[in-house]
Order: C-alpha cells, then structure tokens, then sequence
C-alpha cells in the first residue's frame, strides 16, 4: 500500500483567470470597479500604529465588525456569523443545517459550489431547474427536503426571484432551514432580510466581495435567529476557533459603517449597468434585466465560446460556462462607465466582423 | 419534523479566556510577548496607500507569503501551501490525506483539536499512550494505520520528541502519511525539516502564531513534496478558493523575512523560560524541561485545580486542562522576564499560604 491511497480525489477548481497584465479590462469575477470606503484605508493605517496587538488572537465573535453589521441592518449582534468570505459561510451553513439524511434543493443553474459541498459534506440534493426565462419556480422546492439554497438575486443569471415566489419557498417549508445567499443583492434587488422576524427557518448570506469592494479582505456573513447563529458558532468553534484576523474585523466595521459611500457606489454600477443594457439590447443580444453587478447575455448569431475567445483578443476578460443551458451566454461584470464604453465598442467591433 | 432537526449537534469549543483587563497578566493561550517584525507595521501602511486594490480577489496562491517561505526554508515554492492558522492547514490535511477508512494514530495527551477533525471527517482514529514521562514512543505507531500526526515539541506538555524517534515513525510508515506539527518548534526543538528529501510521506506544518508573534493575522502553513502540497491545494480550491486575505499575505511576508528580528525574540523567550524553570525547580515543581513558549508542571503539594484558581484570584491567567493523566498540571506562556518573575512571585506566595 502507497501513501498516496488515502489521497481525496477532487476535481480541481478551475478559477477566474486573474491576468497579471493592467492592460487587460478585468470583467470576469464581479469584483467592484471602485476603492473600498475611505474609513478602510483610515482603519489600516490606525492598525499599523497598534500592530502590537497582532501578537494576540483574534475575539472569536469579531465584535466590532459583527456589532457594526447588527447595527446597519437593525438586528442583534446575536444575530449575525462572519466568515472568512461567504464561501466560508456557505459552507459552514452546509456543514451545519443540512444533517437529515434527506437531499437539500437548489437550482439547477446556480452557484458552482453548492453541489461541491454537498459532495464535500456528503449530502444528497436534487437540482430543481430554473425555468425556460432562468426563473425560479416555488413550486419544485415544495417536496420533501433535508434543506433549501438559492441565490437572490440567482449567479449566474443574475436575475432576482419575486418577492412573493421567495416567501411562498421559506414559508412553505417550516421543517427546513432555507438559505438565501444574497451575495449580489446590493445592487437594487430587494432583500429577504425583512422577513428574518416572521419565518424562524430563514438564514440570510451576504459578503463584502462586491458591492463592499473587499474582495481582498474575505469577509461574508450569515444573518438568522440568535438560535441558528449560535448552532454555527458552535460548529464553527468546535474544529477552528480563530479564523477572522484582525485587519478584516477593523476594516470590515469601518466599511459597513460608511452607509453614503456604500450608497454611492452601489448607485453608480446600478446606473452602469442599465446603460449598458441599453446597449446590449441596441446589438441584439439577449437577456434577462439583471440586479447585480453583471450581465448574463448571448448574442443569437454567435456563440458564447467565439464571442469570449474574441474579446479576449481585445484584452477584455469576461467569465464563460462550458455547461448545459448556458453555453451560449457570457457573464460580463458591471465596472466602470469608461470600462464598460471600451466592452460595448469590442463588441460592436466583433459583430461588424462577421 | 422541524427544522432543528438537521442541526448538527457538537460540543461546543471552550477557548482559552481571552481578558478584556488590561492588568491581568495572560499566560494562557501560548502568545507571544514582543510585537510582530517591525516590516509588519511597515507593511500595513504600504497596504493604507494601496488600499485600493482590496477590491480585488486575492492571490490564490499567496505568492508573496509562499516565496518568502521558501526561501527562508531552503524549498521551492511548491513545497509550500499556507492557510488561515495552523488549524485550517491541518484540518485540510486530515480532509485530504487520511482517507483509507483505518485508523490514524495519534497521541493520548496532545492537542485537543486532532480528535475534533478525525470526528469531524468521520476518520477513524486510535489515541497511542505516551509513556510515564510523557515520552512518545516509536513502538506504538508501527502498526498498520492509516495515518499519523503528532505534534513536535508535544502540547501541551512541551517535551520534545528525540530525533531518532521522529525518524523511525516517518521511516516506519511508508505507507502512511505522517503530519508533523511543529508549531512550537523554534523556540529550541530541532525540526524534522531535513528529513523532507528523504521521505515523501512527510508534512512538516508551522504557524506564524507563536514565534513569529502573530496569532492575530491568522497564518500556518505545510511543507512537504511538492506533489503532496499539490494534493492539499486541489482539495482546498476545490470547495473555498480565496482564504488567505491581502493584509495576511503581505504583513506575513514581511515578517518572514527579517530573520534578525525572529532570532532576537525567540531567544529571549527561551531565555525566559529557562530562568522559569529554575525557579520552578527551586519551588519543588514536577516538569519535563520544555523545548517551546510554555511550561507544563505540577507541584506535588497542591492541585492542578487550587493553583490555577489562586493563580486566576492574583490576576494572573495560565491554562489548566480537566484531563485524565494531566489535571495536576498548569501550563505557563513564557511571557517577558517581568511577567515570569510576578508569576514566580505569585506562585511563592501560594506555597507559603499553604
């Protein structure tokens, strides 16, 4: 017997590409095209003079972070879980509420790294199809089930689920714990936080990776009752006690308490992205209006895999699914209005080449 | 049915106490007394001025952190995978390496959380004893395993595995990976790092939370073929790509990199605790000499228990652990020489009470 026998077998992750070249207009992983807040660089520079206390473990509750989420979204700091990133959160939701032996649902189209944990944690799911517009259908999630996840609004799609068809899924399954991972909410969808008082079985994600622009500080969060936050906690501290380091808890509070500049940016990839709609819609392609801070669109005379190689070609970088369904669309993040002229005037390039 | 139904239940972590006083005296969580490398102050304000690029998704790789690494360790960069805290690194080791259904094997007193991941990861695991002088002993992991990890110097006993020792396990199992935990390695223990070229089943794992004094950033990493640190990144990536945030990558960096300063720090607290233990000896305490920051000793006229309350009622925090064979013992941090002679001083005064 070799060593190598108890090796995990996995499928590697294939991630964004991250090109090294500052040419390149980087639309590919939904990063924000604007600086965190100014109270970030502040808290940096605040922690240089007391980086002393690195020495020292980190609070496991990152009170000042979690106290400044409580606050911003009206809740109790009992209330809210941060995690190193919401994969991070995700994951530890998985490893937590999703015991029963029964397969836990979510779309067929969705984030790639659900079924990923499932596989990871050993449960079973079934893959309820989106419907023939990409949108979720409350009635596929109305079975039996060990859990339900969804995105809202649903990546890669980036279109927002009803309000009513989201209550119709949580309220109909009080045996279930039903998680709906917001990551993309910020960017005028509405969310389900609202409802967290009325439906005890709701958990709440979102992440500072977009429309906070932290995406190098990994910072996400779970908002739920003070009982479901207490059960991760317990998971969680079990078997990795100390996992928010110290810059992520201070800027992360400095971040969530700026609300203006949290406003503004926001304001200004919504704004984007709707001129940019505009302009897709003026070449033909076709979409669904998203509420996030990317478009999901195809073009009807040519495929998703030449229109990614093309602009490619051009320096601009955008995300390709080689999977069923939505091999034909490109995911293109919202960034800057120059940005986002330089995409629109490749594409009108490529589509007069042909 | 309800939805509690699914919780996954755990005993939940009890973490060393974390004073909020500023007068209590902390020896209880194996800290380090002195700041972090001056680079990492100087790290942290180059980071304010590029705060921008926080917005971005970090370097998967932490390539600034894993070259430094390797060049301080002699290794190529593939050797090399770093992770949020020696936890996350060992936890992602059991994850991916011991997975042949038999049992790993470990030791009887040892850190608590090696337990917590084997039940975790539903792997088998047989705890060998150590011998009467708290000793590991070769003999016991010769057998047909599927595993085994140890920590080198032990916690929390401190005592120092014989390099023939640590050879003959690693020679003995060829067939078996064999982690070695070498978080407190650099205050005087000898590392089993040479050993890397010989033996291909061999982890050597380290953090930066003891004698780089930076248990507040969250840094560990593994050393091994590169094939290994290839297997333990393909699982990694597979299900949570981005958890080594900016500050992490780039303040670790630094702080590798000034060997002048890690030296110094290092050996003032071996100096620390080798004054300690004479007055330890002086006092009629019972302990194996320690190779790492703390003391682990018990005194033949009072209990395990009473010393640490008494010491607790004197402001000063030391860890005791409520577990067979070691609930006579306290375990001391060597914080700096003013810290260890008020301990010293308290732990007179409690004798003489008697």
């Amino acid at each position: 017997m070799s060593f190598e026998d108890g090796i995990r077998k996995v499928v590697p992750y294939v991630a964004g590409e991250q090109p090294a070249d500052r040419n390149i207009i980087k639309l590919n992983t939904n990063e924000n095209p604007y600086p965190p807040a100014p109270g970030v660089q502040t808290a940096l520079r605040e922690l240089a003079d007391r980086s002393a206390e690195l020495r020292l473990y980190p609070d496991m509750n990152a009170a000042p972070l979690t106290a400044a989420l409580a606050k911003k979204y009206g809740l109790d700091p009992e209330q809210i879980y941060v995690g190193v990133g919401s994969d991070d959160v995700l994951s530890m939701c998985f490893l937590t509420f999703f015991n029963t032996g029964k397969p836990i649902l979510f779309p067929d189209i969705t984030y790639s790294f659900y079924d990923v944990w499932a596989d990871l944690y050993r449960i079973p799911y079934i893959q309820v199809p989106l419907d023939e517009n990409f949108d979720i259908c409350a009635d596929g999630y109305l079975r039996d089930n060990g859990g339900v996840i969804f995105p809202n609004p649903n990546a890669p799609t980036g279109v927002e689920a009803d309000p009513q068809t989201v209550e119709k899924i949580i309220a109909g399954n009080p045996g279930s714990i039903v998680i709906v991972d917001e990551a993309y909410v910020d960017f005028g969808a509405r969310s389900v936080l609202p409802l967290l008082d009325r439906y005890e079985n709701l958990i709440v994600v979102q992440t500072f990776s977009k429309s906070r622009a932290m995406a190098g500080m990994r910072i996400g969060f779970a908002m739920a009752s003070p009982g479901l936050i207490r059960a991760l906690k317990d998971v969680k501290f079990s078997f990795n006690s100390y996992t928010m380091n110290l810059p992520s808890i201070l800027c992360g509070a400095e971040a969530v308490k700026d609300d203006g500049y949290f406003r503004e940016i926001t304001a200004k990839i919504v704004s984007a992205r709707e001129d940019f709609e505009e302009k897709l819609r003026g070449m033909g392609f076709v979409f669904r209006n998203s509420k996030s801070n990317f478009v999901f669109a195809r073009h009807p005379d040519i495929s998703g895999d030449e229109l990614f190689e093309k602009l490619r070609g051009k320096n601009i970088c955008v995300r390709h699914f080689g999977r069923p369904r939505i091999r034909e669309y490109l995911r293109i993040t919202i960034g800057t209005p120059a940005q986002m002229e330089a995409v629109t005037h490749a594409l009108k390039e490529i589509l007069e080449e042909r």
